[in-house]
């Protein structure tokens, strides 16, 4: 076994996340191969072996590598919203909405279609449980610093209203990609979500435009 | 070939999507294979050739069946509920509430598997447009009829109210199978679209008291 320093380690990881990425953007999960993704790493097999048993665990370290990048990108819209929750899920649900018509150029669909395959086993339904709890507890963080900084007035359980959001804005996406964004009218999808949200939260607007001046 | 009467063809035709909806059921939609139906619905491979030229051609004829189904029970609902929208939309959102945590013994997870394997044929794209235009097609009727007895006076259009609403229902469905229906509170999230569902509608609880007393 090659002998590697940890900085060139994650360099490698990296590396094999991002032609792995680009495997499964083009071909989806189940007709990627392991030889697809070695190729476009452009690495000998022995090299990703060294990291990763087979396509599986390619694909779950991808999945956990944007789920990070998530949170990462939550904290900086925090730096600069200055602290406002509302900002960030407003900037938040601005990007998505702008990315919505190139769900199909991203990842998403090949974990709509590991997901939707996989569900039977109960290897992949515990690594989605464990997903969904991390991806929740992101949104129920940001909802609660703006509760607690009085941004915030929740009519209902934080939870309650995080799961539900989460669930109608898969379904846009899902729906996106089935249909087209076109023709479900994504955009305008979103937008009635970020009101419901909105509504569900009681925003204090007064306090926000305190905070921006 | 054999000869048949038409009303023998119906039966046979629904003995296959029986069997079928039985195979697929159990076993999803890629690895169910013809052979699994033939033997399921206990007749020669020859009768099934007949109506059906492969395992793709029943599933869609299967999608086809469930929604006419939810058609004709939508058309039940509403003589049940005396005419009332507004009765029916409770009554199919109470139905749907009560089976989400056995819809692992559905075809819905076929449906989803079938959706976001095949996302990138043309074919199955034209097909599932055609699909999504004809059930939001019978929600639009049922809401306009709500709209023009007074029940109604909704403050977006039926349209994008009908597209959201299905949108998030989906959502939820996807979410009860991928990570449970316990674990995101299924039925809890089921009531906040309801409840979003009537305010966009601006429901007139007086003219649905009037109808029915």
């Amino acid at each position: 076994m090659p002998k590697v320093s940890d900085e060139h380690k994650e360099q490698r990881i990296q590396q094999i996340l991002l032609a792995a990425s680009e495997v499964f953007k083009s071909k989806g999960y189940e007709q990627a191969t392991l030889k697809d993704i070695v190729e476009e790493a452009g690495m000998s097999r022995g090299w990703i072996y060294l990291y990763f048993k087979d396509k599986t665990t390619i694909f779950l370290a991808l999945i956990d590598y944007l789920d990070a990048q998530l949170e990462e990108r939550i904290s900086t819209l925090l730096k600069e919203n200055k602290g406002s929750a509302h900002g960030v899920l407003i900037s938040y649900f601005q990007e998505t909405s702008q990315s919505i018509d190139r769900l199909e150029d991203s990842v998403v669909p090949a974990i709509y279609e590991f997901c939707t395959t996989g569900w039977r086993e109960q290897q992949v339904r515990d690594y989605f449980v464990n997903r969904y709890i991390r991806v929740t507890a992101i949104f129920i963080d940001v909802i609660g610093k703006g509760v607690e900084n009085g941004e915030f007035k929740p009519t209902r359980s934080v939870d309650e209203i995080v799961k539900y959001m989460i669930s109608s804005l898969d379904g846009i996406m899902l729906h996106s990609l089935a249909f087209g964004s076109q023709q479900i009218n994504a955009v305008q999808q979103v937008n009635l979500l970020i009101n419901q949200l909105m509504e569900m939260l009681s925003v204090n607007f007064l306090k926000i435009m305190e905070k921006n001046s």
